[in-house]
């Protein structure tokens, strides 16, 4: 079949948007009719050429809803017509990590995924005969784009799809850190470094399980307000202090109980470990550091009680945790709507990533 | 009173046998009659001038065990003749540390302590007029010492006093980074780094807990002997493997779930941290690395589920931990007596440091 898509045909041009060819579904895959995609900084990164390990071409997109119009053989999970969100993390239940119970890092279709192709080794895009990969698994920028089961989860039909897609990514990462990677108990202390998209969502995630104190840091005074809207109870501004370290554990009478990093800057990852509490707090990175940057501390940070851990994909299991959050969405305990600050078509795709580039939207999503 | 004691007149020169002048006990405090001390590498580490927060002259020593002579006013919770161990982490139950069930770094004496002080910031040893400081609240290369009441923990009369004394440091460190800091479960695979004499108590944790792998690594090859006396089932000389992290991973199919850095080299704690598996596994920082040393890795270590964190005496709660794990020693589920290698006079404790720098020893302990 034929269908609607933005490639990405190199690094660091606009995607352009052709009509491309996609093969139907195969045994254990599904055909998604994509209805909405979110576009993300994970996106912008492959794009700009940053990802050494890009694929081109490819179609770019892993933060998508839509519904399932035809399965390959022996496909159980769904069924057409089926409501669903693509999972750039699978949760196949059956290999060692997803056995392990203590990850949901499915490391099933890992490999392949990786070479932006199925787990059979080959690509269902292509374009004048040539094959165009796949990305993280999902390729949301296209209107159609083909799935193993095991990486679609199923959501209730009433979820508006130019919401429920921010699931895919954004919504889940942040609110996962809160409630699968740290367990954020009620009455927590907690400081979130970033108030970018997945900022916001720790923040809403922290005021959902009911933190005390949910502290914001950003170099961007503008970020206050929205900060505030989704939970956060103090705004600090690191150029405003003369060390942020220091004041963070002043206002937290002692350092957080947890503390986030949304920003990818391995000097606030540092920031963020030391402002914790001694004996117990815990900090998560969320944000992905450039490549080669790393992290460094003095280990007296940690034997003193500090703990250092990370999130990928919220720690949610794709089809067990993300139906979950969709629900949490309907059911009014986490926002999306005021997020979605610009919705636009397909054609307009590359607006999306200058809005993001500019600081001037939370999300950007693409309507088909 | 007076009492013998070995005192540390100035960094870098022998300890001095000398009669100190004791005074007696305040509100809340005990005297304590020091029968038996190990000689730990944290000592040798002040002793040698590397503490920038070490205070001349003290009476060093924090691993010993004793019998409680005369208790000051209001102390209720030991007696004349209770056999007791000194606690360097004190447990008052009232702090905030303490009341957090998260840690066990009480800190209620914590700024005195640091000081070389009782909590009511004096001293009670002297000199010939002049002060000398008390070492990590204990001073146990004295046969007469003064502590808080929460400073000591209350043990059974039926262990001897020459092997109960590593439980004030080394054993729990070790045994308790497995039990308490790591809670390693049984049939976990796990690494631990430098097996001097608190990698074997990590060994000998992990063997009691039911671990099933247990690998141990140095560059010593004499060690491999030790380790598998306590339980060691694989040994790894580092400079016999072109790739430690990687002959690691190997060996523990995809990665340690649990590892354990014993050296205090913070090249080390980068292998052991990046020795994890993905997804689930966590480091155990036990050792103190030298000033001014940092750890590094990259942020994607912790992303994608390696956790790090550190272990400060064992995780142990000094009054409630420190005697089950005595208990532990006399019921046969750990072993201490093997690791006493050396048991001198109190005259002859610098042949201790001596040992213990030339590799020669596990543990030397001093006897009164």
């Amino acid at each position: 079949m034929k269908t609607r898509a933005a490639v990405a045909f190199e690094a660091k041009k606009p995607l352009e948007i052709v009509e491309v060819d996609l093969e139907g579904p195969r045994a254990g895959e599904v055909l998604i009719e994509i209805k909405a995609t979110g576009i993300c900084h994970t996106d912008a990164y492959t794009l700009d050429g940053l990802d050494s390990e890009g694929i081109f071409p490819s179609i770019l997109g892993h933060e998508g809803a839509g519904v399932v119009v035809e399965v390959g053989p022996g496909v159980t999970s769904v069924a057409v017509g089926d409501h669903v969100i693509p999972l750039y993390t699978p949760e196949c239940r059956q290999c060692k990590s997803c056995l392990s119970r203590k990850t949901n890092l499915c490391t099933s279709i890992r490999a392949t995924q990786g070479k932006g192709l199925m787990p059979d080794g080959t690509s269902r895009f292509s374009y004048k005969g040539q094959a165009i990969a796949h990305y993280m698994g999902c390729s949301t920028f296209s209107n159609y784009t083909v799935l193993p089961e095991i990486a679609v989860a199923k959501i209730r039909k009433d979820a508006p799809f130019d919401k429920a897609c921010y699931v895919g990514c954004g919504v889940t990462t942040g609110v996962g850190a809160v409630v699968n990677t740290a367990k954020v108990e009620p009455g927590a202390n907690a400081v979130v470094f970033g108030l970018g998209g997945i900022g916001l969502n720790v923040i809403q995630g922290l005021k959902m399980v009911g933190a005390d104190m949910i502290v914001g840091v950003d170099i961007n005074p503008d970020k206050e307000e929205w900060g505030r809207r989704f939970g956060m109870t103090h705004f600090v501004n690191p150029k405003e202090v003369s060390d942020v370290v220091a004041h963070l554990v002043e206002l937290t009478g002692g350092g957080a109980d947890y503390t986030f990093d949304c920003t990818g800057n391995t000097v606030v990852m540092r920031q963020a470990l030391e402002a914790c509490h001694r004996g117990w707090g815990e900090s998560i990175i969320i944000g992905v550091a450039e490549a080669g940057k790393e992290i460094a501390t003095r280990p007296f940070q940690l034997v003193t009680g500090r703990v250092w851990r990370g999130s990928a994909f919220g720690g949610a299991r794709g089809r067990t945790d993300t139906p979950k959050i969709v629900d949490w969405y309907m059911d009014g305990k986490i926002e999306i709507d005021p997020m979605i600050t610009h919705t636009l078509p397909l054609e307009r795709i590359n607006e999306a990533f200058d809005l993001m580039h500019a600081g001037e939207s939370i999300r950007s999503v693409v309507v088909f």
